[in-house]
């Protein structure tokens, strides 16, 4: 599933490109005067290979779940069974993410993919097979382990692990297409999250671990140091090779990443965009892109995080922010407060007059 | 009516910006994780004397629209008619501002408070005394004179002029909160009208012309270098004093400007935020803080517009853009595409569940 998915994905359509570029010239406002949003409608343009391309209606959050090993290494002053609070937080709608959703009319959907600990009871229709809405999320169990290894003493996941937690982050997003969905999102949550995060933009981008490594949910200095010397470590002793995404993943990665590079796969052979949240988004799309290059003509960077490897990695990737409001929070609530912006940069290309049409003299 | 506005406007309420504070300490997110959405919600508990302060809904734009004597000096490629005709696009729904502000459910209310030349027949709906709506904008007619005079010549404004302009804002910002609106957005149109604001900035600043004057919607090399001059000569002659608003709107403002400014006073007598756009709403601003220091508490800056006079104003006004994305277009669009950060920062405030309620812990 993971190489057809991989041999479906192709590059931007040229001409729908030339198409946006040329109408954005004739619409009644002064050229390039929407900056970064006419270059946006133009990208999206080409992935939909045409012009207009779709409004990226309706939006769908998936908010991929698990646990790290790495927990033990002490890297955050979390306590790890938080991951599965926060999931019925989420089913209960009471989250940030969903206060955001319920915004933007986006559905939500929760899927463990390695929670280590038990789930809390969750309402009954959140389990159902109907299909998330923003106010009535889903839970997608599709647990591949309890929570990864502790990739300081060893390989995260096997290979086959991580392969299963791909392929179901490919599965979700024909899910959600296949469901009606224009745009996904991604979320996240995982107690410890950003050191796996933090070795997987240092593999992919050969970068040291102390510019990819952050603080995190707020942790003190002593817990800092000791999140760089754990990425540290654990890149001397896994050497992971940055051309094999999968081997990558395995060592020192999450299921929850590991399956957010399977979403963005997904969404890419179906050519429909991808809005990336924060530092874990973008560690998974680099290996994305490891796997596809052509995966991130799909990508749309929702926000710069905090987190310094999002900058590392939103600069590999050739990606600008579209939001930069100092977010930390993940879960997908970046990536909610920019969604209204690719939306109105479609919107236009849709919507506004030309200046024959509108009887507007240039200059 | 103007010192009577002046008079009613007071200092953030700091009981209420403290129990907003203590509210984001207590919500299930970690401390400090929506960065700047959560100094935001902040203010607008401070702004509304209220702890969670009302959600900003529904959103009215105001777009003042003027012409400029300065026109004459070639400060621009555009002729002085497409005002006029641009106000047609926006009463018949087909300009980039009318498609944001459907998007955002945002009504849509042009008020020609200077045009120079005949207005283009406009739908009768939109002269109807019905209240604007997205889809259904309104026009107030409101001319205080046919453009400016030529501030490279004389005074563009009599100083009773710049007050019947700026107390039309207010009255405007009066109808709007009347009508329901929960937050205000700037919008401007007016060919020519980035020159009266970069004079205003460097009037309210004390910065040099060179650094307050931008390419507006795309002038070549020697216009604007002709735009520096003509900025530059203007303060030599007219010497305005800062702390004489109503002189400085007089001597090089433009009638969109000064009633800008009237808006934006209006809605901090009414406690309302006002989300501002780009450079001519910022300078605007510059003359509503020099009027009440207090007013800065009523405003919001949406976007960093790709003037440079923007960002001069900005720091000087101490405001935080929360969108930045190379706009340059004005109407409104850029506090458009910021309302769903400002929406979503007090929705938090409404809508999350806490520690103790979700029954997650804490570290």
């Amino acid at each position: 599933m993971l190489e057809r998915t991989i041999a479906a994905i192709g590059p931007l359509d040229f001409s729908a490109m030339a198409a946006a570029r040329d109408l954005q010239g004739r619409l009644t406002k002064p050229a390039g005067s929407l900056g970064a949003l006419e270059d946006l409608s133009v990208r999206l343009a080409g992935l939909a290979g045409s012009c207009p391309p779709p409004l990226p209606e309706p939006a769908a959050v998936a908010i991929f779940a698990g646990d790290h090993g790495v927990h033990a290494q002490g890297v955050t002053p979390w306590p790890q069974e938080v991951t599965a609070q926060m999931i019925a937080n989420f089913l209960a709608g009471g989250a940030v993410v969903n206060a955001f959703a319920r915004q933007a009319g986006a559905s939500v959907t929760v899927v463990d993919v390695g929670v280590a600990t038990p789930l809390p009871p969750v309402p009954d229709a959140a389990t159902a097979s109907a299909p998330a809405t923003a106010g009535a999320p889903r839970l997608v169990a599709a647990n591949v382990r309890a929570g990864t290894r502790d990739l300081a003493v060893t390989a995260a996941l096997t290979r086959d692990e991580a392969r299963t937690a791909v392929e179901t982050g490919i599965r979700i997003a024909h899910d959600l297409i296949d469901g009606g969905a224009g745009i996904l999102l991604t979320g996240d949550m995982g107690i410890g999250n950003t050191t796996p995060a933090a070795a997987l933009v240092a593999a992919f981008t050969g970068t040291d671990p102390a510019e990819t490594t952050g603080r995190g949910t707020g942790v003190d200095d002593p817990t800092y140091a000791r999140k760089v010397a754990v990425v540290r470590d654990a890149l001397r002793r896994h050497q992971p090779d940055p051309a094999d995404p999968l081997g990558v993943l395995a060592a020192v990665g999450g299921l929850e990443h590991a399956a957010l590079a399977g979403l963005i796969l997904g969404a890419a052979a179906r050519r429909v965009p991808v809005l990336l949240d924060g530092v874990i988004a973008v560690s998974a799309a680099l290996a994305a892109a490891a796997f596809a290059p052509d995966a991130t003509g799909t990508m749309v960077a929702g926000h710069r995080s905090a987190e310094p490897g999002a900058t590392v990695a939103l600069r590999h990737l050739g990606l600008e922010p579209l939001v930069d409001l100092g977010l930390r929070l993940g879960e997908g609530t970046g990536a909610l407060l920019a969604l209204p912006v690719v939306t109105g940069a479609v919107r236009v290309l849709h919507e506004v007059a030309t200046f024959d049409s509108a009887g507007v003299a240039e200059k």
